[in-house]
């Protein structure tokens, strides 16, 4: 007999989930109805969002577990009606890729001036080839599971890829600096410049004008990191006075960056809304298909959350 | 004593050589006097550019060999005043790693939809990450030495590969398909499309409105293989029609192309100047300071032109 599974989120989100979800579930091997609607004591296993509008898990006499659809389970977590496992989305699968490919594109766009093909299409025949990517000097700052990954991917490419870290660190492929003076000479030699760090008391601005100053000339910045990691008046200074070439901002001190910062219209600087890392569909679908197929055999349900801790 | 490498070409390309040259020859182990002007009898190897001027070898007494800038050695093994070994250049590592990196950027680049972003910078935060990688289809036409390389670097990076190539082959985690038949399957799974054929006979308008309805809904074309695989018009019109979402071409049946050319001002058409794969100073310079040390060291030159064959 098929089990059923109520995605309990906005319509929205079910444009984007039905597809990647039914195709999880049946790689998974897992016999189920997916359903938006259902009488609650058929029901059991809720995807959910907590704007689904369920707010008492009570009426639903036969659930299993909840699986949200998101990391943060903030709003369910102390919810008092809601008696059965809860599982948050652990996607790392959609975060670490999805950033790997992120950085590898933009890296690549910058180091092969693709912005003036794009914008430039006004029949002058601009020859001439960029350098290779052995000629191209790639920093990483924070070599956590993002910073190493896209690190060993650049890597892949042909880039020689420097990498820091509060710590020492050795990851095959980079060469990693480590501690305060490491972090200098890792600057001086970023002719494209990666910030992954977390952020933290000690990161916060660790980008001002200071630092700035030790890229080469020409150099870009690329932040997919934090977006209080860089003091943005100096990052506009550096660029206005032609020291760096560029800079693409994934993520900002306010989000959504507002309509009328200065980093919007400023012709040396690209806005991205906060795409390099997200939960994905697909991979998301695959993670909560495997979940269910956990309980219904009888194994432990990986990402449970621990209520009285409360992630 | 130091040998004399006379580099003869136009002022451009000196800027352009003269550092990569003096690097690769140190790296190389050659005690060498790099210079731009000499008296011929000084002269021990020519680094030569048909336009260098140079057209009685006569004078160079001392000669030991010439080493062409360029694949094309057309205008200079004729010359019956050359009694000295002529190679001419083989950049493998610019033309594949090149062609790798441009290939790998502009898939990225439409796989991320950076041109929205790039384009879009007007205060709208556009959110919503693309799929990943392993969402996105890429299928290579031509499984030569640029297209298998290309491939595997796609599919390291997580894009599910397929390869068609006229002959049946095997490149590991690429699939691959060949023959009549195998085209059309491979046009159908192409979310992005690549063209990495030769020109032939049999290629020329490969890429007809047939064939270009054959692939998905919304499917972009890359084409740093040659300009006269694709039937231009069947092109503009499927873009037209919504059918193919963009193409960005490297490659043309005219270069540079004119600029009167239709592709120019086409929204869905960004052309670059046919930089994908060229031969690049630094790896070059590599190719020619190992030629010179190998003759100084007594071992067999590479690329050495056969005179009677003409390359």
């Amino acid at each position: 007999m098929p089990v059923t599974v109520l995605f309990a989120a906005k319509s929205e989100r079910w444009k984007e989930y039905e597809h990647p979800l039914r195709t999880a579930l049946a790689e998974a091997g897992v016999d189920a109805e997916l359903v938006t609607r259902a009488a609650p004591e058929t029901v059991d296993y809720i995807v959910y969002s907590p704007n689904s509008g369920i707010e008492d898990f009570r009426p639903f006499t036969r659930l299993k577990a909840v699986l949200n659809l998101w990391a943060g389970v903030e709003d369910v977590v102390g919810n008092p009606t809601l008696n059965v496992p809860l599982a948050r989305m652990v996607d790392d699968e959609g975060l670490t890729q999805g950033m790997v490919e992120w950085v590898t594109g933009h890296v690549l766009r910058h180091h092969l001036g693709m912005d003036a093909h794009i914008l430039g299409q006004d029949g002058l025949w601009r020859a001439g080839a960029p350098p290779l990517a052995s000629d191209r000097r790639v920093t990483i700052l924070g070599l956590g599971a993002l910073g190493a990954a896209c690190g060993k991917a650049l890597a892949g490419l042909g880039f020689p890829v420097t990498g820091w870290s509060r710590s020492e660190k050795r990851i095959e492929g980079i060469d990693c600096l480590s501690g305060p003076q490491g972090v200098n000479s890792a600057l001086a030699r970023a002719d494209i410049l990666v910030l992954l760090l977390p952020l933290t008391a000690q990161t916060e601005n660790l980008i001002d004008a200071a630092r700035l100053a030790r890229l080469p000339e020409g150099a870009v910045l690329i932040n997919p990191g934090r977006g209080a990691l860089i003091d943005d008046a100096a990052l506009i200074a550096a660029l206005d006075a032609g020291h760096l070439a560029h800079a693409t901002l994934d993520v900002f001190r306010e989000e959504p960056l507002p309509p009328d910062h200065p980093f919007w219209p400023h012709p040396k600087v690209t806005v991205t809304p906060h795409i390099a890392s997200e939960t994905r569909a697909p991979s998301a679908a695959r993670v909560i298909a495997d979940n269910i197929r956990r309980a219904e055999a009888g194994e432990p349900m990986r990402h449970l959350v621990d209520r009285e801790r409360g992630y």
